[in-house]
């Protein structure tokens, strides 16, 4: 029996990329669809074709249990999910590989690894999913350190404990967003946070990196999940006591949350856990653009009401995605409740909206079924059905882009609301006339780029926009291309007042708008607190700080 | 014109104080109300007579205009206002006090007064309004300095922008609760946090110590108000951008937020703000005792309900407050809007609390007027009022109490709910034993120690419950006492698992416990933290951590 593997190069696994057949089938789609010709269908390099240097060092006997320095672990674990490392990935391009990867079995295992990369000094690289798009896993770690170690969290997948009266879990690092619900719904809870990324990344990368999840109002990231956070850094461990809130001095967890890695590796959390949702109501509200639904969306933001979903998307993004025909703007309304109906809120939504020149489409009910037994974010009959689908399809469809030659980026961000309509301006013209400089395409008209917008998450403050840019690539310029549309939106992002990322994390690939967004004191103060629980730099060299 | 100044010893004004023939008229009330016999009322000691020490340093010519070594400045920045402190003040015993008290009026009489601090090697006190209970800005801040200075940042009051779009002010840090609210009720917006310190607490206090304030659900700290904060510390500003929401590394809000003075001073700060709330119903609940309350709290706390009040009294806490008559425990439910109905929402609420063996009262409405044009808590004609009132009024009480020989003190915590049935036997036990042991009062029955818990704050994982300890107090050994029955409640809550604070903070009082309960290399990480941007250890030394 062959174990069944991850693509090394792109998304999910290896048996379910298609095959030229299926590549060739899509052609028309995307002719169709987004109006791009496609000239040709290429094909991933074999992996045994891939030029990989031999690693710079050797498993240790007492270690060679769960560390390996087999080619489709080092290659499968040298980047993240970013299009700029699926291109390369598919092309061959390795410009660095972990010399080895751990997979740990437990805490004792990690333990040692970190004793014997400390005694090597060699820089540690935790993965939970690998779904980073931002470089977070990529072990370019500068000089000074003997070789890299990434350290795959993948078996630390328990749901260890439930505790039903506080309603909260503790679960191990490792386990998967399809992994830790289906250990949960045995009890008929759920964690609800449902990234993207849902399907393969991990709490414990979800933790490290402030990811964004299925509520769009209120608990937007996985911050306001967690109850307490353990890790275990070179210096020891370092475990939060579990508690509902407390005002003793700076959170702990929230110094841990978001760190990237940098000071150590969280082992395991106490997360709120919740019953199944069973009154579930959506409702679709068109608008004639997407600053109209916008100014609907800051209405409804400063409701009170919290509604689950809060999405609008632009008419272009509503097309793209199949949720509308591009006439139109659309906002996807939601509320949930395991306690009570929900069409109170609903009704109040909805004639919100109503206020803000929307028209309100059927309100609809669903039942907790829709859910799906493994807990997964879908909702089969749902009119935002297709969207959800096309949203978790995403990353699947991305890998199926590149062999078709179709670019594809993502830039997301937060921005105050009085800032939001020059902010979003800006970053439109940036990302367009950043496209127009590196692709061959019209300006306007059929085979046009297509840049678009969406709201993923709203506050009473601001909303969390997030644009999609879909091209023509130049083949085997696609790297270059993406660089300078990252660097022109992102400076775009950042001198128009947002955030260099409202949930996809800073890793390497953000680092220079980063540096320019955070207080220098607090860069200097985090860079001291690294400092004191990983004296000798090995957590994540080059992420979020440089080395001290 | 003289002034009116805060008095030096206790809470509020000096004009404020009862006079002996007010305090004479007390004593029927505490014997009837409390069941305490009053020997004698005293009077605190006349602020001339006084032993104080002369200031070690002189106001530097520059600075002069707002620095000041003056006896009631020193005297009345001394202490907080914990029971501890009030009595102390109110028998002279003033162990330290400031050498100087410096009130600058801008960011710029800061600055040079922190540089000369600097060059002096000068421990400084940030203080808000003074309204510390846990030591938090006395200026114990052991050996190694050549002085003290308490900046007091009163003279920062202004409201100093508003961006009526993402409903956000920028508030300067001295700003009081009703100096802000007075400011933002001309725009008809509030920003409802509501301390009990609210009349002199200050914004830059509350972020300092994350207060709690006046939603009982989901917005409970001033935490979650907060978009972005400015602060200054020894290696110059510390700002963070605002934003809505970010996943960009850990935030650094949370790193100022709770930081007690130890990074620096917290200057100004973007908060959220919201519209006056015109819908408001609220609801009393009886139950037979407050086990059985607190398992309707707990299935309301995770209904998703998110009742602005859900404050929960056990008997003797109502009898106490005056809100009950000691038979029966009671859960005051509230729901607010400045949106729509909130009738929806009560009503499931009151059935959840009916399900739960809950005698429902009546749910009453108010306008928006009940909260009074200064934007203070009060509510008239409602059945809380009482109870709201002399939460208010506590303060003001604890001082005349302090005349009369009642010792009174609180403690509040956090505990998740698994714990909490065992939490509240062994905490209650504790406090009772602990004043038992040091009053002389029979331990039932009239004249004894009252010792009553009630819920300030509820989390879906667990409620924050607060002890009040009220007993005849041996006179002149308040101090000795309020120790000892200090210390074996704090070891209780940390030995039941609780948090040493919800929200009253750490300061000094609280480091024994606090030690135990965060994690150590969090410790680490934070004395490193603080090392980056205070190298020569100046701010608000013995808070928090230990000089590095």
């Amino acid at each position: 029996v062959t174990e069944r593997r991850r693509k090394h190069w792109g998304w999910g696994w290896e048996d379910e990329q298609p095959d030229r057949a299926g590549l060739e089938a899509m052609v028309p789609l995307v002719q169709e669809r987004l109006g791009f010709e496609v000239e040709r269908v290429e094909e991933p390099i074999a992996i045994g074709d891939i030029d990989l240097a031999p690693p710079r060092l050797r498993p240790p006997e007492a270690l060679a249990g769960f560390v390996s320095d087999e080619r489709h672990a080092r290659l499968s674990h040298a980047m993240g999910k970013a299009y700029r490392d699926v291109v390369r990935g598919f092309r061959g391009i390795y410009e660095r590989t972990p010399d080895l990867v751990a997979t740990p079995a437990d805490e004792d295992d990690l333990v040692r690894m970190l004793e014997w990369c400390d005694q090597r000094h060699l820089a540690v690289i935790p993965y939970g999913g690998g779904t980073s798009v931002v470089g977070g896993v990529e072990p370019r770690v500068g000089r000074g350190y003997r070789g890299t170690v990434t350290i795959d969290l993948g078996r630390l997948d328990r749901v260890v404990e439930v505790d039903e009266p506080s309603m909260a879990a503790r679960i191990q690092a490792g386990a998967t967003g399809p992994g830790l619900e289906t250990q949960l719904a045995e009890r008929g809870l759920t964690l609800r946070h449902f990234p993207q990324s849902f399907e393969y990344s991990t709490l414990g990368g979800w933790i490290a990196t402030r990811a964004g999840g299925h509520f769009a109002t209120l608990h937007t990231h996985i911050d306001d999940l967690v109850e307490s956070v353990r890790a275990l850094t070179p210096a020891g461990v370092w475990e939060s006591r579990r508690l509902p809130g407390s005002g003793a001095g700076p959170s702990p967890d929230r110094m841990l949350i978001g760190s990237e890695g940098i000071l150590g590796l969280i082992t395991e959390a106490w997360v709120r856990v919740r019953p199944r949702p069973v009154h579930k109501v959506s409702c679709v509200v068109e608008f004639d653009g997407f600053r109209e639904g916008a100014e609907a969306v800051r209405a409804l933001s400063q409701s009170g009401l919290n509604p689950a979903n809060c999405r609008l998307l632009d008419p272009l993004e509503a097309e793209t995605t199949g949720a509308g025909d591009g006439t139109a703007a659309l906002l996807i309304i939601g509320f949930e409740s395991a306690f009570g109906p929900v069409d109170g809120p609903m009704a109040q939504a909805t004639e919100c909206a109503e206020d803000h020149r929307g028209r309100a489409g059927p309100v609809r009910g669903h039942g907790a079924g829709g859910d799906g037994s493994s807990g997964g974010p879908g909702d089969a009959g749902d009119p935002a059905a297709s969207w959800r689908s096309a949203f978790l399809q995403a990353p699947y469809l991305r890998d199926s882009l590149v062999a078709l030659g179709v670019l594809s980026e993502t830039f997301e961000s937060a921005v105050t609301w009085d800032r939001f309509g020059e902010f979003h301006s800006i970053v439109m013209e940036a990302a367009r006339r950043a496209v127009a400089d590196v692709v061959d395409a019209p300006a306007d008209g059929p085979g046009a780029p297509r840049v678009s917008c969406r709201f993923t998450h709203v506050y009473p403050d601001g909303p969390a926009p997030y644009f999609t840019v879909l091209a023509p690539a130049r083949r085997g310029s696609e790297v270059e291309q993406w660089d300078e549309i990252k660097a022109a939106v992102s400076e775009a992002l950042i001198s128009a007042g947002g955030t260099i990322t409202h949930h996809h994390a800073v890793g390497r690939d953000h680092r220079p708008w980063y540096d320019l967004q955070r207080p220098d004191r607090f860069a200097e103060a985090l860079t001291a607190a690294k400092q004191a629980v990983d004296p000798a730099g090995l957590m994540n060299p080059g992420v979020l700080v440089d080395p001290a």
